[in-house]
C-alpha cells in the first residue's frame, strides 16, 4: 500500500459512523494541542476525498460493490467488445496497448432490460441509498435532504454502477461547494503512471471530482487505470476519444461512433460525461464577430462538424438515445457549454446564452429518463457579469447543478488565472454554483505539471470555501475559527495544522524563524519575541474578557480597571529594536 | 543609471504629453505585431509607476521641485535637528547610522505661515495645479474631475512638498484602483540596499504607493534612501518610529515624542501617515471577546498605552495640532483602523464600526484644515460582509478614500492569503474602495522576500484592474481585449507582451513548446500543431463573420453556406493523435 496520503503530522485518517446501516465516511482528524490556558481543544474533523490510499497497480476495493447488486436491479454482461483503436492509432501500430491494466477486472454490469439505476431514479420513488446515506454522513445533513434535492434535480450524485470504488458525492446548491481537477495525457509529455500519481495528488489536496481529459495514446487504458485508482468521481468528455477514432477528422465522426465511445466509457466506470448537445447548428454563426470565436474543444469539434455537413449537432439529434443510455449505468450527464466565452468581452452575449436555452430543455429531457444532470457553465467573464450567468441558470435549468469553469474576471494574467478564475469562482459560487472546475498556473500557455495541480486544487479549495462562508454554509466556518483561535493562542502547530497547506505554512514560517522553538513560543515573525500585538489583546481579554467585567467596567468607568492593569502587567509588551517587519500595520 | 526597469522587449518607456503646460506622464508602451491579415495593431500604453530609472546612491530627479517653489507658498528653512536616536539604538551605540544618504540634499521647505499648501487647499480655491494635470492625463480624464473630487475630498493626491521626485498620483473611487506594497527593514533580516531594491522592484510591477513598514535599525536613514529613489508616494506608520525612539515602552510615549517624529518624517517627504486616532479608549473594552483581538500594530500600541494611562488616545487629543503640521507639508492622512478585524470570526464587530463612525468624525475635522484624508479598512471579512464595509464607509466618511487590507476571505489558508485577500479586494475595490494595500504569500507567517513582493503587487494588480473592469471604468477592458485578440489570432508574444507578467508567462509556454518558432506558429499547446478549436473559430469568422453574411445565413438558410465552407476548407482541421490535454473542455 502506498503511504496515506495525511498532508500533515497532526493530521490522521477518522470516519464519521452510520453503524446502524454499516456506512463509515472516511474524514481528516486534525488534533490540536491545548490552549495556554491549559483548555483542550477538540480536534476537527474535515471533509476528505483523498481514499483509503490504493496501491495503483491493485486498485481501490469496490466500496459500493454490495450496495449495488443488493438492489437487484443490475446484470452483469459481456460488455462491448474491445478494440485497439479504443487505444488511438498508437496502439493498431504495435498492436497493443503499453501499460495494461493488471489489477482487478470486473465484469460490466448495467441496469436489467427496462429497469433505471440512477440515484435520482431512487429518490424519486422515495428510496434511500447507501449513496445517499453516505453523502448525507459526509455532509452533515439530514438524508431526506439528500433524497429530495436528488428527486428534484437539483443536485446529483456522479455514481456509475461500473465505478465501485469511489466514495459518493453530491453536488448541488444546499450543499458544500465542491471543486474538480483536469488530468490527462498527453503522448509527448506524460505517462499511465503519471496520470495515475496526479489523481493521487489531486484528491491528496481536496479535488471531490477529477475529469480525465486524456486526447493521448492510450487513452482507454490510461482511463482504465484512473478509475480503478480513484476514490471520486471521473469525468469525460467522449467526444475526444470519439475524434481518435476517426484519426482526427471530425467530419468522419458519425453517431455510431460516439455512441459507441460512450458505452465503452459507461462499461469502464466514468461517473460523468461532458456532452456538447447543446450547440446547434444555428446558433455557429452568432459566434462569427466573437473576439474569441468558440473556444471550448468540443464545442469547435461540433460547429465543425454542423457547418461542414450542414446538419444539426448529431449529439443533440440522438439525445435521448444517450439518455436511455446513461439510465442503465446512471452515467450523469454534464451538459457542456460549448459556446462559453473565451475572453471578457464575449461574455453574456447572444451564442452563449442561446446555448444555455438549449441547455435548459436538454436538462428537462434527462430528467424524464431519470438521468441526473448538470449544466456548464464560463469561462471568461467580467465580475459585474458573473452574477447573472448562475441566476439565469438557476432558473432557466430548475436548479440542476451548475458547473463552471473559474470564470477568469480579466484577461491580463496568464501565467495567474487560477488567480485571476478564483476571484470569478468565489463570486458564481457565492449564488449557487455547485461546483467549480479549477483553473491552473498554466491555463492558456501549457500543460499543468504536479506543483500547477496543487496549486489549482488549493486556489480553488479557497474559492469554493469562501463561497460556503458567504452563503451561511452550517459549520463552513468552523476551520476558520479554529485556526483563528490558534494564531491568537500562538499555537503555531496548529496553525499549520489547520491550513489547506501545511507543508506550505510551515516552511514559510521556518524561512524568517527557522528554530524549532519558535513554533511554539508566543510570538511570531512579524513582530517578534518581545513586542506582540495579540499579546496585548490577551492582556486585554484577561483584564476584561467576559461580560460581567464588561458590565463593571460599563458601570464603573475604567479608572480602577486600568490602575489594576497597569500594576499587574504595566509592561504590556516590551518591544525590542528591529525585530521585524509588520505586513500589514 | 541602471536600466529603465521595462519587463520585456515589446515594452518601451513612452510619454503623454501636454505640451502647453509642459507635463509628460511617462507610460509603458507595448508594441504588437501585425494580425495575421496584416492589419496593423498599434501599441498599447498602459499606467506605468515605475518611474525613469535611478541610480540609488544619487537618487531621482526633483521633477515637482519648480511646481511647488511657483506656487510662492513655501519657505526654506533649517529643519528639525537629526538626532541619531532617529535611526535607532543600534546607531546611538555605534555613534552612527549605517549607509548614510550621500545623495542629493535639499533643505526642507514648508508652508509660509499661516499657509496651506494641501492639493485639496488649491483645489477648493479652484486652482488647477501641475500635479492635477499629470493626475488627469495619466489617468485620461478632465483636469476638472480631479480638482472637484480634491475639492470634495473624495480623492487624495498624496504629494508632500519635500518629496518632489514622486509623479503625482490619485487615489479615489472615480479613478483606476490604486495598489500599495508595503516595504520595510528589519535589523535581522534585510538591508538598506535591499529596501531600496525591493521598492524598485515594487513599482516596477506596478505598486502604486509604497509604505515603508520598517521598524529595524537606521529608521530614518532607509526611509530617507527610499524616499530619494521612489517615483512614487511613499506612506508610513510613524508609531512604529515613536515607539523606537522610547526604547519600545509603549508607555512611556508621549504626544511630543510622537510629534517630534511626524515632523521629522514631514521633512524627509513622507506623503501619508498611518494616524491611528480613532482607537479610543472606550473602544478597547469592545475587543475584549474577540477571537482575535487587536491585530494592527498601531492600533494596539495605542490600546495598551489608553489602558496602561487610563487617558484617552494622544493621537486622537492632539488632532487638530497634526493636521495644522499636515497642512505645512502636504501630508495626507491614512486614518489606521487600529481596530479591524483579524479573522472572520470578528469583522464588521462593535468595535470595528464604533472606530469607523470616529474616522468619520476625524475625516470632517482634517477638512476643516484642507488637509487630505484616506480611511483605512479590513482585514479579514467574509465575502458576504465585505460590500458593506466599503458602502458604510463612503457613506459615513462623505466619499473620502477607502484604503482597506485585502480583506482576506477566509483563514484556513496561510501561505495563499495574497489569494484569499485578492478574492475580497476585488469585491470591496468593485464597490468602491480606491486603493489596496496588497497581501504577500508570507503574510501571518513571515518577511517578505523579492519574489513575495512581485508576487502580492501582479496578485493585487489583478484585483484592481477587475475591479476596474467590473466597474466599468473608461478603457478598463482595453488591455484585455488587445490580449483576447492578440490570444485569437496566435500572436504568442503579443499574448506575453500584454500579459501583467510577460517573462513568467513566456517561461510557462516554453516548458511544453519551447522551440522558438512555437511563438508564431497558429497553434497552443493545449492543442498541438493540427487541432485548434481558435482555428475553428476564424475559419467560421472566415465565412460568417460580417454582418451581411449573417443577414444573408438568416435569409437564404445555410445549406449553401455550408457547402462552400466544406469545398473550400472541407478539412478545418486535422487533429493528429495524442497531441496534448486541454486544459478546459
Amino acid at each position: 500500500m502506498s503511504a496515506r496520503p495525511e498532508n500533515y503530522p497532526t493530521h490522521s485518517l477518522g470516519h464519521l459512523e452510520d453503524a446502524e446501516h454499516g456506512i463509515r465516511v472516511p474524514v481528516t482528524q486534525i488534533a490540536q494541542d491545548d490552549s495556554p490556558t491549559g483548555t483542550p481543544n477538540p480536534p476537527l474533523e474535515v471533509y476528505r476525498t483523498a481514499g483509503p490510499g490504493s496501491e495503483p497497480e491493485v486498485g481501490l476495493p469496490p466500496l459500493r460493490e454490495t450496495w449495488i447488486r443488493d438492489r437487484g436491479d443490475v446484470e452483469d454482461y459481456a460488455g462491448r467488445v474491445r478494440d485497439l483503436a479504443d487505444d488511438g492509432r498508437g496502439a493498431v501500430r504495435r498492436g497493443e496497448a503499453s501499460s495494461e491494466w493488471r489489477g482487478a477486472r470486473r465484469s460490466p454490469v448495467r441496469s436489467l432490460e427496462g429497469r433505471t439505476v440512477t440515484q435520482m431514479h431512487y429518490a424519486r420513488r422515495g428510496e434511500i441509498t447507501p449513496e445517499m446515506r453516505f453523502v448525507a454522513l459526509r455532509e452533515g445533513c439530514d438524508v431526506e435532504l439528500v433524497r429530495e434535492e436528488v428527486a428534484a434535480g437539483r443536485a446529483i450524485i456522479p455514481a456509475n454502477v461500473n465505478h465501485p470504488e469511489a466514495e459518493p458525492m453530491i453536488i448541488g446548491r444546499r450543499f458544500l461547494v465542491k471543486i474538480n481537477a483536469n488530468i490527462g495525457n498527453s503522448a509527448v509529455t506524460s505517462s499511465i503512471a503519471e496520470e495515475v500519481s496526479k489523481l493521487e495528488w489531486a484528491t491528496r489536496w481536496g479535488a471531490d471530482t477529477v475529469m480525465d481529459l486524456s486526447t493521448g495514446d492510450d487513452i482507454h487504458t490510461t482511463r482504465e487505470w484512473i478509475l480503478r485508482n480513484s476514490p471520486v468521481p471521473i469525468g469525460t468528455v467522449p467526444i475526444y476519444q470519439a475524434l481518435e477514432k476517426v484519426s482526427g477528422d471530425a467530419n468522419a465522426l458519425t453517431w455510431e461512433i460516439f455512441r459507441d465511445t460512450v458505452i465503452e466509457q459507461a462499461e469502464q466506470g466514468v461517473d460523468y460525461m461532458t456532452i456538447h448537445a447543446g450547440v446547434l447548428l444555428r446558433y455557429v454563426p452568432l459566434t462569427a464577430n466573437r473576439v474569441t470565436g468558440i473556444v471550448s474543444r468540443g464545442g469547435s469539434i461540433l460547429a465543425g462538424w454542423c457547418l461542414a455537413r450542414h446538419r444539426e449537432n448529431f449529439l443533440y439529434e440522438h439525445y435521448d438515445e444517450l439518455c436511455e443510455i446513461f439510465a442503465r449505468y446512471d452515467v450523469s450527464f454534464s451538459l457542456g457549454d460549448g459556446l462559453r466565452p473565451g475572453s471578457l468581452a464575449d461574455a453574456n452575449d447572444a451564442a452563449q446564452f442561446a446555448e444555455l436555452d438549449t441547455l435548459a430543455e436538454l436538462t428537462e429531457r434527462a430528467w424524464e429518463h431519470d438521468v441526473q444532470v448538470m449544466v456548464e457553465g464560463p469561462g471568461h467573464v467580467p465580475l459585474n457579469l458573473v452574477r447573472e450567468n448562475v441566476e439565469r441558470q438557476q432558473e432557466l435549468c430548475h436548479g440542476a447543478p451548475f458547473y463552471t469553469l473559474g470564470p477568469l474576471v480579466t484577461d491580463v494574467a496568464p501565467a495567474y488565472d487560477h488567480i485571476t478564475s478564483a476571484i470569478g469562482a468565489t463570486e458564481i459560487a457565492r449564488y449557487g454554483t455547485a461546483m467549480l472546475c479549477y483553473v491552473t498556473p498554466k491555463e492558456h500557455l501549457g500543460l499543468p505539471d504536479r506543483d500547477d495541480v496543487k496549486t489549482g486544487v488549493i486556489t480553488y479549495k479557497i474559492a469554493a470555501h469562501a463561497a460556503d462562508v458567504a452563503k451561511g454554509h452550517p459549520g463552513a466556518r468552523q476551520r476558520d475559527d479554529a485556526l483563528s483561535k490558534a494564531r491568537f493562542e500562538f499555537r503555531w502547530r496548529d496553525q499549520f495544522g489547520l491550513s489547506l497547506d501545511p507543508q506550505l505554512a510551515e516552511e514559510y514560517h521556518d524561512e524568517t524563524l527557522p528554530a524549532e522553538p519558535a513554533k511554539t513560543a508566543h510570538f511570531c515573525s512579524m513582530c517578534g519575541p518581545k513586542f506582540c500585538s495579540m499579546k496585548i489583546s490577551q492582556d486585554i481579554r484577561d483584564e476584561f474578557g467576559d461580560e460581567a467585567a464588561q458590565q463593571e467596567i460599563a458601570a464603573a468607568g475604567m479608572a480602577e480597571k486600568s490602575r489594576e492593569f497597569r500594576e499587574r502587567g504595566g509592561t504590556v509588551y516590551l518591544p525590542e529594536p528591529g525585530v521585524g517587519v509588520p505586513v500589514g500595520e
